[in-house]
Formats: structure tokens, C-alpha cells, sequence
């Protein structure tokens, strides 16, 4: 049903309200500063207006949003850390002890988490489908009730779950193609054998998928070789661009989850932004294939929607420079 | 005597405090959250409490400081804008109405402007050296007694002044030699026969120092061919490493200020960092020859300490992630 629910939403996308783009944009072209001096920030603010489907864009009540999971393919010993280390950070954030609580706080914004599958990995890729049709459903309902519920004017998506690069990786190169290791890199920081075995893991799941569902698409794709919180994320975006809710995406395993969705429409992403580029070579890749531009390239590689937040601020700042500083007119007119 | 007490601090430079440096070090190794994954950021924490001289490096009380001018070069017909936008933007600066007051806002930020010369611009540099001797002890004073009456933990720096990327242009060219053209950037946006307005201004003016005091180095090529804020930043620079205070730097032409502090000291930017990376090309130039990375590279082109400014949420998260967040030894010992 849920998986039904996304489809059909991908089919009939909400636009961008052109009129409060355009007042936006008239706006910028008068502030008191030369034109264009802002440049991608001037942008920022005319993609915030056209969602949030006003022309005073403004980001009060970001909301840092993360799905956890654990992963089966965390057997093929493709992280340096156990999977209990999923649950131990998801207790870190509850507690507001974690790096994305910090950055939260000075950003202004607050974090949520959710948990899709801690204690109930995905399957191993490597030989069977990582997510099964019933907890596909399952896992759209609950994100997307999370999304409808949440009080925000700007989602902040992020994820947690010792051995989601390996999951992105998968993902990535199912969607697109090319070599594999082109889109495997050393996540938290695994050695060269641990490099190895993550290429080998990533191999066999595609692979596995390509006998098992060969045309496979999509979410399918993303529940083929991707996990529970991959979907999730996946479900979120679908769910925040039906409230015209614009999104800043986090690191590699948001954007592979994210870019299934263009594989349903060319325009799915059109309310969603890259926060940052990672360190991980995939994410580069994968960023320009999707004709994302980052905001920030700090070489960060935690996750965890850290770099997404690490963002927020300079959102905040695009919509303040044209609501917040008045227009040659008004500042000549005093 | 203010030249001399510059010249004197540049040739007994405080260092960083390696104690308080090594004590982040540490704290950063041990944080909850894989080693290294905040790269530039742990940098940036670490960079701070060597300056602070204190292992809880913090951003609680950052001051954007914007020394503003004008130039007698602008008769050359190098900008877009009259010379009265300088006295006008300055008036912006202190309604709380522009751009900079915006973004501090947003960083937790105050804003100080300091008007070293907005009615009585610097002279001409194409024919005659832009600020005599007199001058230049007179704005060194003004800016060594505002920087050392500030309240602050990270100073912000920036300027505003009509004419001034040319003024850059022509200090970059003097310190680093290379083609005019390669310094000579569009600035406010000048069209073509603008450009080469600028380009033979600076042309001329490096031309005419190198005639008139061939052995200029240092803060006299900031006199003979930059301007009174431009003295003012380097100043300012000075004043703040003998606090032990870091300092953001804006774009192209506070970096053209602070370039010629490192003829004296190669050591004399060592509590710099760069804020961001303009569109002006010298700016990339510099930054690359100065071995500054900078935080940010979003294309902004506005000066007035706009695009460190845009930087400081991020400075004060990466102290947020060293401070506020507990060590492995922490969490697991609750």
C-alpha cells in the first residue's frame, strides 16, 4: 500500500510556486548590494521561497531528521565498527551528546530520530533482497507519518548504520553504472582489506539483484540493495515534497537513497538541495550525476545528517540577506 | 611610531599555545564519533584553542569589525559605483540594514564599522602614494586601540570602500609579481572597458611605486599602492595575534591586507584563517600563494566581512564538537 502511496505521489509531483519565486527574485534584484553579489546564496533563498510557497523565505524550525538501521551485510566485515555501535550512537543522540546535537544547537535547529530497524537488520544483499515488500510498506508509512507530523520549515535528512556506505555503494552502482570501485570508499576509515571486502560485497548484491529482479528501478533498487533507513529516507523526501517542504540532504547513503527517486521522475528532487560533499569518492561522483552542487566540501564523513546541519546556518543567512535588508527603494524612500 | 610598533610586533610575534593545542588534539581523538571524520573542522577547534590559549576552545562573543574608506583611484573610473555608496553603505552598516548585520545575526555575531577615511579618501595611487607616512601611523593607532578595546573570542575582518578590489589588485601584483590582469577581477561587476580601466590602474600605480620607493616591502606597499583600510586590516592583524585573538579573514582585499604582513614574517598569519573564496579570481590566486584553504567557496563577491561571516556558524561548530560532545572515555563511563 505504502510502496503504492510513493509511486503515485512520484507520478503527480507538487510544483514550485513559480509567483513567490519570481517576487523573490524581483526582490533580490533591488536589494541594497550589487546584484548578483550573493550569488548561490541569492539562489538559495528563491528555491527556499518557491516551497515554502512564500516570498519571506525563512528557516526557523530546521528539523534534523534521522532514520537508524542496522545492516545484514555488516557480516561481510565491511566497517571497523560492530553493529552495536548503531544503538550506542542512537542513545547518544537522545541524549543530546552527540556532534549533530552540537551542531544543531548553534544552527538553530532540532534533531529527531527514528529508528526503522536497530534491532532488526535489513537482510545481507549479498544473497537475498535486503528489505522484503511488507517492511518496504511498513517503513514508508512510518516515515512518512514522521514527515506529516513534524512542525518544520526546513527537513534536514540524515541517517545512522554501521555499514550504509557499503548500502549507498550498492545503490549507487545499481542506478548508474560504471566500475565498482568508483563508488566504494573507506566510510568511517576501514583498511585496504576492509576496502576489499566491501567492492566484493557491493559486486555480489548488485549482481544478485540484476538475477533476481532484473528490472529493477527506483525503490526497488533501494530495497534490493540498500536497507531499511535508505528507504525510509527515500519515503521522507516523497512525503516533505507533498507538504512543499524543501530538504537539505546530508552525505553519500542520503543522496544514493535520494537518487533512486529520479529513476521514478526527473523532477523528484527539485525541493531538495546537497548540504555538503563528503569525503567519500562515491559522493562526489554520485553529486555530480545528479546535478547536485553542495553548499559546503569540509571533507566531512560522519553521517549522522552532521554535514547537512553543518549548512543549515547558511540557509538561514540566503533568506535573511533578502528578507532582512532592505531594498534600494525602501532604503532611499526612508 | 605606529609603523614602528607594527614593524616591532611583526619581528616578536606571539606563538600559539602548543599546550592548549595538544590538550584539543587529544579530546579530538577520543570524541565520541570515528577518528578524523570532521576533518577542516577538528583543524579549526584545535587552530582556535592554540589561540585562545585554552583546551575549551569556544566562539561565544565573534565581532565582525569593517574598517571602510574611500580611494582616491576610483577617479580612474575602476567601479560601477560613485565613492558616496561608501558613506551610504556605512550608514547601512550602523541602521542594522545590510547584508553583514543580517548574517551576524544569524552567527551570534555584533558588527563594529570603523571609518578610517570615507570623506578623506587616500590619494591617488596612480600618481602619488596613497597614504603618507602621517597617515599611516594615524590609522595604525585607530585600529590597534579599536582591536584591543573589542570584546571577543574571534575577530571577523572586513572592509568596505569603492575602489578597493583595485586597491587589492595592485597589492597582490606588487608582493607576488605575475600579469595585471591575472590580479585584476571584476569587483561590483564592471563591464569590459571598466576592466581595463583597472587593469592599467594598477598597472600604473605598481609602475609608479616601483619608480618611487623600489624597496618597498611589507606594509609600505599596503601605503603606497592599497589604502587606509587596507592599513587599517593589516593593522588591525597585528593587534589582534598580540592579543592571541584569531581572526577570520573576509575576501580579496583583506587578504591583500594581511599578504603583506608575511614580507615581515612568514609566521605573521598564523592566527589567520580564510573566512571563504570570493568570485574575484586574484582572490583564488592569493589564497593559494598565501596557503590559505578557505572555509567557504560560494561564489559571494560583497565584501564587508559578509563571507567570514557566512563562515562563523561553522568555527564555532567545530569548537561545539570538541567541547560539547563527550569522549568515548565519557559516554562509557556514565
Amino acid at each position: 500500500m505504502s510502496r503504492a502511496w510513493l509511486v503515485e505521489q512520484l507520478a503527480s509531483l507538487t510544483p514550485p510556486d513559480s509567483a513567490s519565486a519570481q517576487a523573490t527574485r524581483d526582490r533580490v534584484n533591488d536589494i541594497l548590494r550589487p546584484s548578483g553579489a550573493l550569488a548561490r546564496l541569492d539562489e538559495i533563498a528563491i528555491w527556499i521561497a518557491s516551497w515554502q510557497r512564500s516570498a519571506q523565505p525563512a528557516v526557523s524550525r530546521p528539523v534534523g531528521l534521522i532514520f537508524a538501521a542496522n545492516h545484514g551485510v555488516a557480516a561481510a566485515g565491511v566497517s571497523n565498527y560492530p553493529v552495536e555501535v548503531t544503538a550506542a550512537t542512537v542513545a547518544a543522540f537522545e541524549a543530546h551528546s552527540s556532534t549533530v546535537t552540537a551542531f544543531a544547537d548553534i544552527a538553530g535547529a532540532t534533531v529527531s530520530v527514528v529508528d526503522v530497524g536497530v534491532n532488526e537488520p535489513s537482510n545481507d544483499f549479498r544473497t537475498m533482497r535486503a528489505v522484503d515488500a511488507e517492511r518496504v510498506d511498513h517503513v514508508i508509512d512510518v516515515a512518512r507519518r514522521t514527515v506529516d507530523a513534524l512542525d518544520t520549515d526546513l527537513l534536514v535528512l540524515g541517517e545512522m548504520g554501521i555499514g550504509n556506505t557499503t548500502a549507498a555503494a550498492a545503490v549507487a552502482h545499481a542506478l548508474y553504472g560504471g566500475q565498482v570501485h568508483e563508488w566504494v570508499g573507506r566510510g568511517t576509515g576501514v583498511d585496504d582489506a576492509g576496502l576489499a571486502r566491501k567492492q566484493q560485497a557491493v559486486a555480489r548484491g548488485v549482481a544478485r539483484m540484476e538475477r533476481d529482479d532484473p528490472d529493477a528501478s527506483g525503490i526497488d533498487v533501494v530495497a534490493e540493495v540498500g536497507g531499511l533507513e535508505l528507504v525510509a529516507m527515500a519515503a521522507a523526501i516523497v512525503a516533505a515534497r507533498q507538504r512543499s517542504l524543501p530538504v537539505l540532504l546530508d552525505g553519500y547513503v542520503v543522496s544514493a537513497a535520494a537518487a533512486a527517486l529520479l529513476d521514478h521522475h526527473r523532477d523528484a528532487l527539485a525541493h531538495c538541495r546537497a548540504g555538503h560533499r563528503s569525503a567519500e569518492p562515491g559522493h562526489r561522483r554520485l553529486l555530480a550525476l545528479m546535478g547536485l552542487d553542495p553548499l559546503l566540501d569540509l571533507d566531512m564523513r560522519l553521517g549522522e545528517a552532521s554535514g547537512a546541519m553543518a549548512a543549515v546556518p547558511l540557509v538561514r543567512m540566503a533568506c535573511a540577506a533578502v528578507t532582512r535588508v532592505p531594498t534600494f527603494t525602501e532604503w532611499f524612500s526612508r
